[in-house]
């Protein structure tokens, strides 16, 4: 790939053959989509007005819905084409205009969420949660193996990166066994995961195989999927949790699977062997790293190559049983877990539920989330020719609850 | 009320203190709003567009969210209005050629589902699951008399009345303890309920309680929420049901609050009595009897009036953690079933899990749904003046699973 004409910085993530996509502004302009290369945006809205590229109808849109529903041979000229922009020196007149320092834009909620659908695929996650409050006997429901298991979420519920999340009121869990009480949750929780969003529709009746990932699903985020644990722990039986997952924050910027082919890995084996409607003909895991901060200290870095269930396997199954995937649709990993305790996803496994209490840079110690924390998650992957990619980050700071 | 000049059929139960709003076309034209009244549909988009009605951006619309979205002091402007049209003999003249006969059009999804939410309301329905799936001890969950149990569900899959509904495949929890099988469903199940349609957004992070319910909830809709008990069986364990709720069919006509006025009643005793922010100072218990018919048989009446959580309650439980009720929000009660046999709301609780096979007019016998079975709900309430008041029905035939 030749080298792009953007006087780079070097460690901002986003290098050419990253371009991911988003929705911006200026302070009172209409919110646009951009694509993100070094610390600048381009602007694919003006680009489109001034005929440098096809597709306003795509990009002159507060949302990128319309480019995620073109599929894959429009994702794909669309994105040889900014390549091209990008890199040849003689395009650089046409393109300048459109370029926005980043620091300058507000990024916006990057597309409509049609339906949020929520996994937990990492088998070292449900590992933890299973020792901690399934003891004694296997850790792992029975069905866990044998399928990925969701539920679906709120779409209300998404936010983009840097909007605040307010402490959730709900019943809590009695301690003890005692009755209820209700009022500000105090097991507030972040959770560090990649979410994928599907662009092309299906079409019912008809069902789609792993092997459809590629031409329905256009990117990835990172998700932070707050969570009220006491909430959860009382509200949860029989029909799992439900308010207790109150927000959801991505990232403003949709990394296109196809810039995601370098971090590309074989996924662990799967034993016992899915059924045939799970069964993956190319390897979707992704050696990405996850990183989660609070309050500026580095908490964990969760691996994503390691996730039990693939992205093929989630969309495969999202889709069986004949309900449709809509372009918007956002499937989430669930809680990304490693092996080690420096890669827990989530603050109920770093403190293994309150037993283990972090501590934090100011001398103070943490179980769970406390108002005017501010918790950021990133995700990157080292590129083919060195230098990180960047899936760039979704920050959030905790305010008080509403009396 | 004056007597409506529409040349009435008396048993349509779409009298002119009924009047619910829908989509509609007849072959070839654009889907625009309607009110059924008797046995016509009234064609909003057209009264709005001959200037008879105000309100073109309501009404010459394919969905109603946009009315929906307008709030309770133009609801009731509008049905004043229509009420006077309907009712004015001199009005007739301008009225009659907006008048469509029911039988001539197509009706659509009449709202775009922004969040599907789905509870288990009906206390009945929750203790007959209870005795057959969690003998011995109290059948009902320890948290279910304090909240309102519910769960997210996935919008894609709400269907207007009519629509076909093609059996799901999926893995099948097996026999005696054995091994999942992949295949169609065979455990196909209905359900009947009644679902809150939200029109007034909320503004987080401020909370609404009970009180808010009629500001911002339009409406009530008849519901089928079709589901695969053995799809369910197996994926529920930890984070409930999840794509054996295939598919939720609801009917074409909202039926306005405001228009069931006269079923109100006091709903049945809380013990424990609800914390504050689900105490409702109106009474909301609504008498409707619903009827559930499987291939013309009347398998079951019903009766909503003895659901424990009542709307207000289900609202104001959706919006205590903070996230967004928006204008689409669908929340549904679950499956309704009152303490006889002759009154349970889905096949799993009518047959017994199996144990009591259902005999049909054609000499068969059901535990669970057929390929080709029809089955219909309706659900109705008697006027202050006597006569019935139609929330009309949702109709669906089941379609064998794709190969």
């Amino acid at each position: 790939m030749t080298k792009c004409w953007v006087k780079a910085s070097d460690d901002s993530g986003f290098p050419v053959r990253n371009l991911p996509f988003g929705v911006f502004s200026r302070r009172g302009e209409f919110p646009r989509v951009g694509v993100a290369i070094s610390d600048q945006v381009l602007d694919l809205g003006l680009l489109a007005e001034t005929g440098v590229l096809k597709g306003s109808h795509w990009f002159a849109s507060g949302t990128l819905n319309a480019f995620l529903s073109a599929g894959p041979r429009i994702w794909q000229e669309v994105r040889e084409r900014l390549i091209h922009l990008l890199t040849e020196p003689s395009c650089r007149p046409a393109v300048m205009p459109a370029l926005v320092p980043m620091v300058e834009v507000l990024m916006h909620l990057p597309f409509h969420v049609a339906d949020l659908i929520r996994f937990q695929s990492s088998i070292e996650h449900e590992t933890n949660l299973g020792r901690m409050f399934r003891p004694p006997g296997d850790p792992l429901p029975r069905n866990w193996p044998r399928m990925p298991i969701g539920q679906y979420g709120r779409a209300s519920s998404v936010v983009v990166s840097g909007t605040p999340v307010v402490r959730p009121s709900g019943q809590l869990r009695g301690l003890g066994g005692a009755d209820p009480v209700f009022g500000p949750s105090t097991q507030l929780d972040l959770s560090a995961e990649i979410g994928y969003v599907v662009g092309v529709p299906s079409t019912p009746p008809h069902t789609l195989g792993t092997q459809a990932f590629e031409d329905h699903v256009f990117g990835v985020v990172v998700v932070n999927g707050w969570r009220a644990q006491d909430i959860i722990a009382w509200e949860s039986t029989p029909l799992g949790p439900f308010l207790g997952r109150f927000a959801t924050s991505i990232s403003p910027w949709v990394v296109p699977l196809t810039a995601l082919e370098s971090a590309r890995v074989v996924p662990p084996a799967q034993d016992p062997p899915p059924p045939p409607y799970l069964l993956a003909r190319r390897q979707w895991g992704l050696n990405l790293t996850l990183r989660v901060e609070l309050n500026g200290r580095l908490l964990s870095e969760p691996p994503f190559a390691t996730q039990y269930w693939t992205g093929p396997q989630l969309f495969a199954h999202t889709g069986v049983s004949g309900a449709p995937l809509r372009t918007g649709d956002l499937l989430t990993s669930g809680p990304v877990s490693g092996s080690a305790r420096s890669q827990f996803g989530t603050l109920l496994e770093l403190t293994w539920n309150g037993r283990d209490p972090l501590g934090m840079p100011d001398g103070t110690e943490r179980v769970f989330l406390e108002d005017g924390d501010i918790v950021r998650v990133t995700a990157s992957t080292s590129g083919p020719e060195g230098g990180q990619l960047s899936l760039g980050e979704v920050t959030g700071v905790v305010r008080p609850a509403v009396r």
